[in-house]
C-alpha cells in the first residue's frame, strides 16, 4: 500500500485532534483512500505535559528539524500559530521538499504571498483548508466546486466567539459583558479575546477567502475592519424589531468596475435572510455566484475536532496527488483595485444618545440632508426619567464617506451625548 | 497549455447550461486552472431547434459515436437523463477509454454498480456531482472533505420541487393542488410531477448520497420512501403550533449495531433545526459528523446553470488528474446491512378523523397501550359544525411494526372514517 509519512508541528488542541483522527481513522482512512497516513513525528517544544492521546515516545522530539531531514517525511502540518517561528518553519519545510499544510491564517494573510511563491517554485503544495471556517470545507468548494462560476459576493460569519456573543446577548437579552463571560466559561472565548471582539481574526480569514474567490492577492492593510464592542444589547433589541439581527460579517465583493469591497463589520442582516439563522459558536459563508446563485456552506469554524477533520482532508488530498509535479490550490492571476472605504456605499442603522428636547431631531435630520443622507426611518422611545434619551434612524444608501464627515459634524452638537452607534445594513440586495 | 477535449451528450436544458459556461468562462478557467476546456462535440438526436446558446455547426452531430471515436475527446458529459440509452452510452464512453461526468441519479441510483466496476476495470472516472443537490458540491464534500471523519447521519432535502411545494403551503397557507400548481407555473415542477412528490427522485439521491457516506454498496430497492401527497394544509398548521415544519426528509444513518436507516417521508422537523430554515425551491444536506459534528450544505438543487456548474467541476477535476492512472471518487468497500422499515423507531405525528363522540380518545388510547405505544400529547380542536372532527396525536418513540399494527386497528374502529394521517417526527437527537 501507498504510504504518506507525515510531521505534525504543535502538539496542542488541534494537534492533539489531529493525532486522535490519524489513531483511530488509520485504517478507515486507507480503505477509503488506499493510503496509509504515517504519522512520523510529533514536534512540539513541550513533549511531557499530558496530552487527550498518547504517542510513542521514539515520535515525540522538540527539535524540528529532525523531522524535517526525514526523507519518509512527505508532509509536514503546521499547528504551532504566529507569524514567525511558523513562517520559518513552513519556508524550511517547503525548501527541504516537503508539502505543508497549515491551520494558520494569520500567517497567510499577513505572509502568505512569499510562502504561496515558495511553494510554487519548489512544486510542493501549501494548503490550508483549516485556515478559515474550520473545519467547514469551503476553501475546497471555492478553489473546485466553484471553477466554473463566478463569485460575486461572499457574505461570511467566520468568528464564532463573536457570533455565540451576538447570539447570547439576541437570545437571552445579555450584555455584551456577560455573553462574553458565558462565552469564556464555554471555551468560545481565549482569556484576551481581543483578537476576536475587534474583527481581527474574521479580517484574516476574509483575506484569504478573497484571495481564493477573486483569484486576486489581497494585502491583509487593505481589509477594513471593526469589531462588535461597541455592539449594546439595546441596538440588538432595536435591530430586531426592525426586522434584523445584527451579525459580525465579513465581506468581500465585486463590483461593477471589478474593484474589491472587502469589509468586516457587525451588520444588521435580515430575519429572512439565510445568515440570521447561524447561531451560537457556529460559522457560515454564504456565497453568491453568477451560475450557482445562493450557496451556503455551515458547520463549526473552530474546536480540536472539527479543524482537525479539515486538516486531515489536506493531508490526504496532497496524498493523493503526490507523485503529481505541482498541486496548485488556486491562483492570484489578477490584482484587483480594492476599494477605499470611504467609497462604499451602505444602509445604516444609527443610535444618538440626545437631549430629550425641542429641535434635536430637526437639526440632525438638516445635517444629514446637507450631505444628500436620506433618512429611511426613526424610532425614538419614550422614556419618561432620563434627560439624555436615545434616538434610533436607518438611512437609504449612502457613501461612508459623507456619512463619516456627518456623524462627525452631529457628534459636535451640544445636545448629543457619547460616541453615536453606526452599524451597516445589509441591503436585500446583497443576499 | 494542456488541453482536455470535451463530448457533451444530451443537448437540453443542462447541457445549454454547460455548454454556456464553457464558452464564456473559457479564458478564465484556462487561467484559473492552466487547463484549456475543448468543447469538441454537442451530441442530440434534435440538433435543429433553437437553444439559448450557439455552437458551430461542425460541432454538432447526431451520433454519439463520432464523439466516442475521436481520439481527442478525453470525457464525455453524459445528459441525455433515463436509465436505458444512459446506461449504453456511458458503458461505451468507458469501454472507449473517455471519462464520464453524469447528472443521472436515477442511473446511477439504480444501475451504477456494473458502472463503477467498469470504470475501475478501465482506470477512468465516472463523476456526478450534479446527480444530488445539483450545484451543491456535496459529493465532493463527502468524499473529500471528510475523508478523515466517520459520518454517522445524514438528513438531507434533496427535492426541490416539494420543498417548494410544502414552503408554499407553509408560508401561504395555500392547499398541495394550489401549491402545484404554482410550483408548475414558476417551473419549480414538471407537467407530471409524479416521481417528485411520490419521494422517488429523493431516494435516487439518498442512495447515492449513503453509498459515499458509508462506503457500502446501496440497491435502491432497499431505500424506502413515501412521498408528500397526503399531507394537508391542516397538517402544516397543526405541526407549526407544536413547533415543527413539514419537510421531505431524505435520512441516511447508521444504528450502534451498524446496519443503516435508508428512509425518505415527510417529517416533522423542529423549527429550531437548522433544516427548517430551508425555504422554497433550496436544497440542503445536513450532515452529522462524529468529529466535525454538524455541518450543513445550501443551495439549488436543480436548474440549468446551478447543475451546469457542478458538471464543469466534475469536468475540471477529472482534467488536472488526467494523466494520473486512475482517480477513484469514492469505494465501497463494504455492504452494511439495512434495516427493514418496520424495525426502525421513531416518534410519531397522528391525524385521525373520527366521530365526535365520547369514548373515541379512550378507545384510540387503549390500542396504542396494547402495542406499548406512548401517547405524547393529544389536540382535539373544538369544532361545532361536523360529525367527524379531526384528533391530532403526537407518540413518543415506537417501533414502525408496532405503529403499522397499530394504525390497521384503529382504521377498521367504526367511527374512524379515512385514511391516518401518519408523519414521522424528526427527534432532537438526530439533529
Amino acid at each position: 500500500m501507498k504510504t504518506v509519512g507525515i510531521a505534525l508541528v504543535g502538539f496542542g488542541t488541534i494537534g492533539s485532534g489531529v493525532v486522535e483522527i490519524l489513531q483511530t481513522l488509520e485504517k478507515t482512512i486507507e480503505k477509503r483512500t488506499g493510503i496509509s497516513p504515517e504519522l512520523r513525528w510529533v514536534v512540539d517544544k513541550d513533549i511531557t505535559t499530558p496530552r487527550p492521546v498518547k504517542v510513542e515516545k521514539a515520535k515525540l522530539t522538540t527539535d524540528y528539524r529532525e523531522a524535517l531531514s526525514d526523507p519518509k517525511v512527505d508532509i509536514v502540518i503546521e499547528l504551532v500559530g504566529g507569524k514567525t517561528f511558523a513562517y520559518t518553519l513552513v519556508e524550511e519545510a517547503l525548501k527541504a521538499g516537503k508539502h505543508v499544510v497549515t491551520a494558520n491564517k494569520a500567517l497567510l494573510a499577513e505572509r502568505g504571498k512569499d510562502l504561496f511563491s515558495l511553494a510554487k517554485q519548489m512544486k510542493k503544495s501549501l494548503a490550508f483548508e483549516a485556515s478559515v471556517g474550520g473545519g467547514i470545507p469551503i476553501l475546497r468548494t471555492i478553489t473546485h466546486s466553484l471553477v466554473g462560476d463566478i463569485i460575486e459576493g461572499i457574505y461570511a460569519i467566520v468568528n464564532g466567539t463573536t457570533n455565540y456573543i451576538l447570539t447570547q446577548m439576541s437570545l437571552s437579552h445579555r450584555s455584551l459583558d456577560e455573553a462574553l463571560r458565558e462565552a469564556q466559561k464555554k471555551g468560545f472565548a481565549e482569556a484576551d479575546p481581543t483578537l476576536d471582539l475587534n474583527g481581527d481574526d474574521a479580517a484574516h480569514k476574509l483575506a484569504i477567502l478573497a484571495s481564493l474567490a477573486f483569484h486576486t492577492e489581497v494585502e491583509f492593510s487593505q481589509v477594513y475592519y471593526e469589531g462588535i464592542e461597541h455592539i449594546a444589547l439595546e441596538d440588538i433589541l432595536h435591530a430586531e424589531k426592525m426586522g434584523y439581527v445584527i451579525k459580525l460579517l465579513a465581506i468581500a465583493k465585486r463590483d461593477k468596475d471589478n474593484r474589491l469591497e472587502l469589509r468586516v463589520h457587525p451588520t444588521l442582516v435580515p430575519q429572512d435572510n439565510q445568515l440570521a439563522f447561524v447561531h451560537h459558536e457556529y460559522n457560515a459563508i454564504l456565497v453568491e455566484g453568477r451560475y450557482l446563485g445562493t450557496s451556503m456552506y455551515y458547520g463549526k469554524g473552530a474546536g480540536s475536532h472539527p479543524t482537525a477533520t479539515a486538516v486531515v482532508a489536506d493531508v490526504m488530498a496532497i496524498a493523493e496527488h503526490l507523485e503529481s509535479k505541482s498541486f496548485e490550490l488556486f491562483r492570484a492571476y489578477q490584482k484587483l483595485e480594492v476599494k477605499p472605504i470611504d467609497e462604499v456605499f451602505c444602509r445604516y442603522y444609527l443610535r444618538f444618545h440626545v437631549l430629550d428636547q425641542m429641535g434635536v431631531l430637526a437639526k440632525i435630520a438638516s445635517i444629514f440632508g446637507e450631505y444628500g443622507i436620506s433618512i429611511a426611518s426613526v424610532l425614538q422611545p419614550e422614556q419618561s426619567e432620563n434627560e439624555y434619551v436615545p434616538l434610533i434612524m436607518t438611512t437609504h444608501e449612502a457613501s461612508e464617506k459623507k456619512m463619516r464627515l456627518a456623524l462627525e459634524e452631529i457628534s459636535r452638537l451640544s445636545f448629543v451625548r457619547d460616541r453615536v452607534v453606526m452599524i451597516r445594513i445589509l441591503d436585500g440586495r446583497e443576499k
